[in-house]
Formats: C-alpha cells, sequence, structure tokens
C-alpha cells in the first residue's frame, strides 16, 4: 500500500503546532458564585469568560430553564420544521426580533451554525444552480464568517481591519456580482467596535447587504442593550442582516439571526445548519427569554456597573503604562506579541489567581498574541484592582512598546 | 447602480421553491406527556420525531438538568479551551468513550458542528498549507458530512447509496491521495443501516480512515445501544472515528466524536467549529450523563419495547400491502413519489390526529418524497395499530409500485 496517511498527516500538524508551542490545553474549569472558577484545584477569579453581565447563574434563567424542563423536557428530539419547533421557541424569536427592531428572528443552536447557515443561505441560493456571488469581510472577522463564505462557494475579499475604504475598494472590485459585506460588531480578540456607519454607507452606496455579526456587542451596547447596530444609530434598513449570539451577555447558548420576513423566511428555507438540525431545547429558549426580559429593562444595573468596571480597569492600566488597545468595550487585550510571552504571562497571573488565557496564533496574527482580559459586572471593584496589581508585577510591554 | 442584488436572487430561489410546491412550513408543536404535541389546537400523536427510545421528558434527565444548573446557572460563557469546560463536560465525555470503547471522546454543540469540525480537522490540517486530500462519501449522507468535506476543501466523491464495491472504486480512483471514508450508520431519511462491515473492509484494505456518523444508531443499536458499529461487531480498529449525537435516542442535545487519544487530540486543536464556539451548557451534559445511564443499562427494556413497534407496525405494513423500505430501524419510511402525493398524505394523517411530516426534495431525491415514519419506544400498541388504520385509508402506494 501507497496511499499516504491521513493520520500521519494529521500528526505532523499537530507536532508542528506542539513545537511552536502553539498547542492549546484542555483544563476543567468549574464554577463557584461570585464568578470565582476552581482550576486544577485551585480558586481563581474568571477574567476571560464572556458573560459579560453575570447573569449566567441568575435565579431568573436558572428558574426559567427549570420550569419549563418540567413541561417540556430536555431535547426537542426533531428539527424545527419536523416536530422540533416548540411555542417557547416562537415566543423567543419574538422578542429577539422586537428587541432588536426587526420583523422576524430564526433561532439557531450556536453562532457558528447561524453564521454558515445563514451565509450559506444568503450567499449559495440560486435559481439556475450555483452562481457566483461576493463576499466582502473584515480580516479579523470570526472563524465561522470566513467558513460560511467558503461554505457558500463566494468570492471571498478580505479587507483590512476596521477599514470602511478598504472595504468599499473590495466591493468595487466585483461590481457585476452581488454582493454581502460581513463584519463583527465588536471584534471579539480586539474588542473594538465595527466602523458600522462608514461600511453601512459603501454599502448603501453599492447595493451590497450588510451583515453585522454582534456576539460581543448585544446586551451590552447600545439602547436597551440591543448591540453595537443600535449603539451606531443604524436600523434595519442600514443593517439588513443582524446575527447575535445568546451565549455571551445573554448567559446561555445559542444564537440567532434577524431582519425582515422575507429574508428571514428566506434563511428558514435555505440555511442547511438549520434545515438539518434537532432544534435546541425549549428550557434553553425559555432561560433566554428570561435573560432578554433581565439584559433589556436592566433593573439592576449590570450594563452600568460593567462600563464602571471597564473605566476602572483602564484607567489602572494608563496609570501602570500598560499598551492597552483602544477598546471601550468590555474586552481588553493586552498584546504581549510572542506566544511565548502571552504564555508565560497568563501563568504568572494564574498564579497570582487570576484565570486569564492566553490568546495565540492561529486565532490572532503571529506576533499579536496576547492576553484577552475580559471584564464582567460581576467583578467586584477589588478583584479589578487586584488583577491591576499583578498586572503592575509582570513585564507586560508598556506604552512605548504598544501594538 | 448596476449591482445585481442579492435579496432579489435570494427571493427568485425561495419562489421557485414555492412554486414547486417546496417550500417549508414553521409550526410550533408543544409537547404533552405521551409523545403526543398539540399542533395548531390540535392533539397529535408524534410519528416523525427522533426521540426513539421516548426519555427526552424522562424524570431522571429533567432532575439531572435542574441539580447542575442550579450549582453550575445556563451558559458555560466561553469555549472549552478558554474557561468554559466544566466537571460535567469531562465527566460525560469519559463515559461516552467507555460507552462507545474508544479511548476518548469530545463533545460538539451539535451534530452539525461535530461533522463540519472532525471533518476540517482531519482533512484539513496540514504542516505545508492546503494539501489534497480525499473524501469518499454515501450518496445519502447526512448534510453536514458533504458540508464538512467542502469545507475541509477535501476532494469529495461520493458513492450510489449502501454500495461498498463503489466505495471501494472511488477510493482506488485518487489512490495517490490520504483519504477518509464518511457514512451514515442508519440513514436519516431511509433507516437501512450502512455495509459497515464491507466498508471497513475496504478501507483497511486501502489505507483509508473510516468514519460513520451513528446519529440515528446510538442508543438504538448495537450491545448496551453503543450503536450501529457495535451491532456490526466492529471497534475502533476498523472504525477509528466515531460520531454520535445527543439530541435522538439520548433526548438531550449535542454531539461528540470519538476515537483514540491522538486523534481526538488533533480535532481538539484543528476543529474551528470546537475551539471557536461556546461550550455547550454544563447542565445539558448532565442530563446526557443521566441518559446515557439510562440508555445503557435499559432498565426499562426501551430498547425492547422499540424493537417489538417496529416489527409491529412493519407486520401491520406488510399486511396492508404498504410498499415499505428495507429497515429494521426506527426510521419506516413510506415513499409517496411526487411532493404533492407526499404533503396530502401527511394532510390527511394530521386529520386523523398523526403528525407525519413529508420529507419532500431538496433533502431527498426527486421522486421519492415520502412520509418519514419514526417508531419510539413511548409509542403504545394501540396507537401503532391506529396508525396503520389511518395508513390503510389513504392513496399511498402498495407493494406493487414499491421503489
Amino acid at each position: 500500500m501507497s496511499r499516504p496517511g491521513l493520520r500521519a498527516r494529521v500528526e505532523a500538524a499537530r507536532a508542528l503546532r506542539q513545537h511552536e508551542g502553539l498547542l492549546r490545553r484542555t483544563r476543567t474549569c468549574d464554577v463557584l458564585p461570585g464568578g470565582r472558577r476552581v482550576v486544577e484545584g485551585r480558586i481563581l477569579s474568571d477574567f476571560c469568560g464572556n458573560d459579560y453581565l453575570g447573569i449566567a447563574g441568575h435565579r431568573d434563567l436558572v428558574a426559567a430553564l427549570t420550569r419549563s424542563a418540567s413541561v417540556e423536557g430536555v431535547g426537542t428530539g426533531a428539527a424545527h420544521l419536523v416536530s422540533g419547533h416548540r411555542g417557547e421557541h416562537a415566543a423567543l424569536e419574538e422578542e429577539l426580533a422586537d428587541w432588536t427592531g426587526r420583523e422576524r428572528a430564526l433561532l439557531f443552536s450556536t453562532g457558528v451554525m447561524a453564521n454558515l447557515g445563514t451565509l450559506q443561505a444568503l450567499l449559495g441560493s440560486t435559481v439556475h444552480g450555483r452562481q457566483e456571488a461576493l463576499c466582502v469581510q473584515d480580516r479579523l472577522n470570526h472563524a465561522s464568517l470566513i467558513d460560511g463564505a467558503m461554505l457558500a462557494g463566494a468570492d471571498l475579499l478580505r479587507y483590512p481591519h476596521a477599514d470602511a475604504e478598504a472595504a468599499a475598494r473590495q466591493l468595487d472590485a466585483r461590481p457585476e456580482l452581488p454582493a454581502l459585506l460581513a463584519t463583527d460588531g465588536v471584534f471579539s480578540m480586539d474588542g473594538d467596535v465595527a466602523p458600522l456607519a462608514a461600511l453601512a454607507r459603501a454599502c448603501g452606496e453599492r447595493d451590497a447587504l450588510l451583515y453585522v455579526d454582534d456576539a460581543h456587542g448585544l446586551g451590552v451596547l447600545g439602547p436597551q442593550g440591543a448591540g453595537s447596530v443600535a449603539e451606531a444609530g443604524l436600523g434595519p434598513r442600514e443593517v439588513p442582516v443582524l446575527m447575535g449570539t445568546l451565549g455571551k451577555a445573554l448567559g446561555c447558548a445559542g444564537a440567532f439571526v434577524a431582519g425582515d420576513a422575507d429574508l428571514i423566511e428566506a434563511v428558514t428555507q435555505f440555511a442547511r445548519s438549520y434545515v438539518y438540525t434537532t432544534a435546541m431545547p425549549a428550557a434553553l429558549a425559555a432561560a433566554t427569554r428570561a435573560a432578554v426580559h433581565l439584559v433589556r429593562t436592566d433593573r439592576e444595573g449590570r450594563r452600568e456597573r460593567l462600563r464602571a468596571n471597564v473605566i476602572r480597569f483602564r484607567a489602572g492600566a494608563v496609570q501602570l503604562g500598560l499598551a492597552l488597545m483602544p477598546s471601550d468595550t468590555a474586552i481588553q487585550p493586552l498584546v504581549m506579541g510572542s506566544a511565548e510571552a502571552a504564555t508565560e504571562a497568563a501563568r504568572q497571573l494564574e498564579a497570582a489567581g487570576f484565570l486569564v488565557v492566553a490568546i495565540r496564533p492561529p486565532t490572532v496574527p503571529r506576533g499579536s498574541a496576547r492576553l484577552r482580559i475580559t471584564l464582567s459586572a460581576s467583578h467586584t471593584p477589588d478583584r479589578i484592582d487586584a488583577l491591576l496589581g499583578a498586572l503592575e508585577r509582570l513585564p507586560v510591554p508598556r506604552e512605548a512598546t504598544a501594538v
């Protein structure tokens, strides 16, 4: 047999990554009250999760999950379009549409599924077999947006991060093709907000559909926490396709895509990751409804606490001369440069009682490995000050070497 | 502006599907005890879901979900490799590995994510950028297996359904490429079991990796319900990559891939739908552990009841002269031919109190639209007889016109 082995090739790729010090580690990380975690027997403060408002363990969510499960059971046992669509799903879709100011919303089990399915539906559905379409994307978009364009067979053109003029040039490069421009609302590894108004203008002038993945903006930014698009004062006309996730600021799991009724109906019909998959548990939809209610009304002032925590962290970091990135969101990365430096800094923070994971290539570009510090409304000012104290003792890049 | 509109193209595709009578309808379908549903105000018996053992509402699952959520909250708020991996996930992975006789299992949020991510990792991970790999697949494989091969950039060759010799010929067509052969264990729309022993032989003789998606076999077939691979007497040597879902016979949600430790470690490192997504709720993992325990020990004799229901249904159908497909599993399709005929039959069954969804193109090949009748351990003999009575009154194809 002379066929080259697939296992050998995969193992070589893994070994190379190990050699470069870029292997990821699986560690269990259990939950204690107050955003603390137990990792390898040690209690750590979690400064790397995306539970930005600190509601994943909120009694309202747990009560809704429990109440619904006692009636509905756990699994739905079928796809939405077979017999898996429950009243809880329908009610949540209505609330998400209302919250984001769109005619209709469609639930997916995860954000990855929402991005893959929606891009596949919008870019890949044609009357006469496969036809070309253009998909223009920010270089730092989430992996699933890139994969969605690939899966749709679209011509993918990327532009330098947050550069709306470059985005417009990419749209102009193929004026003969129907086009969609996709961007993260808040960039997951950088924390900055996309230039949504400028991108909307570029799309409007060029008949391109703007698609915003607001995984890290929904719940945190904008009036009623409706996200980065609402914060930018934009609506359905400027941003016809809005995707949001339910496992970050909303503390649950899953995702949705929202837009006008025709567009969402087309996604319903054509998104393979919607049609050919089991509907998420109704109890999760029930918990998420409770979360939307909490986040939207925000009677507990969690958005304000998060904002105060971000300001406190940034002010302290500036005083320490830390090379912060231009982010006003809960995501406050400290770029360390090499993967080794990021890994070593994370190790030292952990020894000091803080869980901050080093983000390395290929998740971020080579040379920009970082500590992705995330803040939450659940952090007390004390813990933030303590984290700053720990950062002060680290050999982290200071202003002079800012990236 | 002369750019053709993306919306117009998508809308034309939707209109065409409507014209062909192939639009899918979204209807809420609520849960009553005993596998009954409420659809548009009417109580129906559900004969189209995948809760084959009838445990989605089992008190043990609900109790485990509730107990875990009260400690862990709802969402995990982070990816597994950041801070989202809980003890509950680790414990479930160990049980799944033990159950399926493999060294290690890796959880994904859905079966779609498991297939996409694992194929991408195994077929697409190389040391020197993109390199070719061959992926051979059964024509009737689940959509996400096809999409996974596309996403990996693999050379995809398909073979006629369940034809192991044709599969071998496809492997022989590109002997110079590393190769993986992927098949459903039980085919979701046909109910038949793949010729696993013959496929394993073909792969063994040709150094190809065999990947079985056992979404519809796990829990139902084989000793301890370990699935179609165990039923065929095959182990990790013959089927190195085993994928299973947790939202069908297990009554929960999510999926896993299992194999030897090296292979699963590679998937952990390279599967984008594992690395770049929020970990599933720990409470769902806890519920699934309860489900694995129930299904594996099967103290309530659910697998036997399901088998008896399948035999009862088939015996009755044979007596009616119905054109059954060669399936011994819970999936018992009746091919109707045209989409209109299938839709009309589903409508009449619904009027008689049975929820059976018509499965039409593009889910199944043109001309093979069908009623996908599924049986569950939760069906009483009475309801099965009543369904047969309703089928008797339908103008459905009889033996002479069997497909």
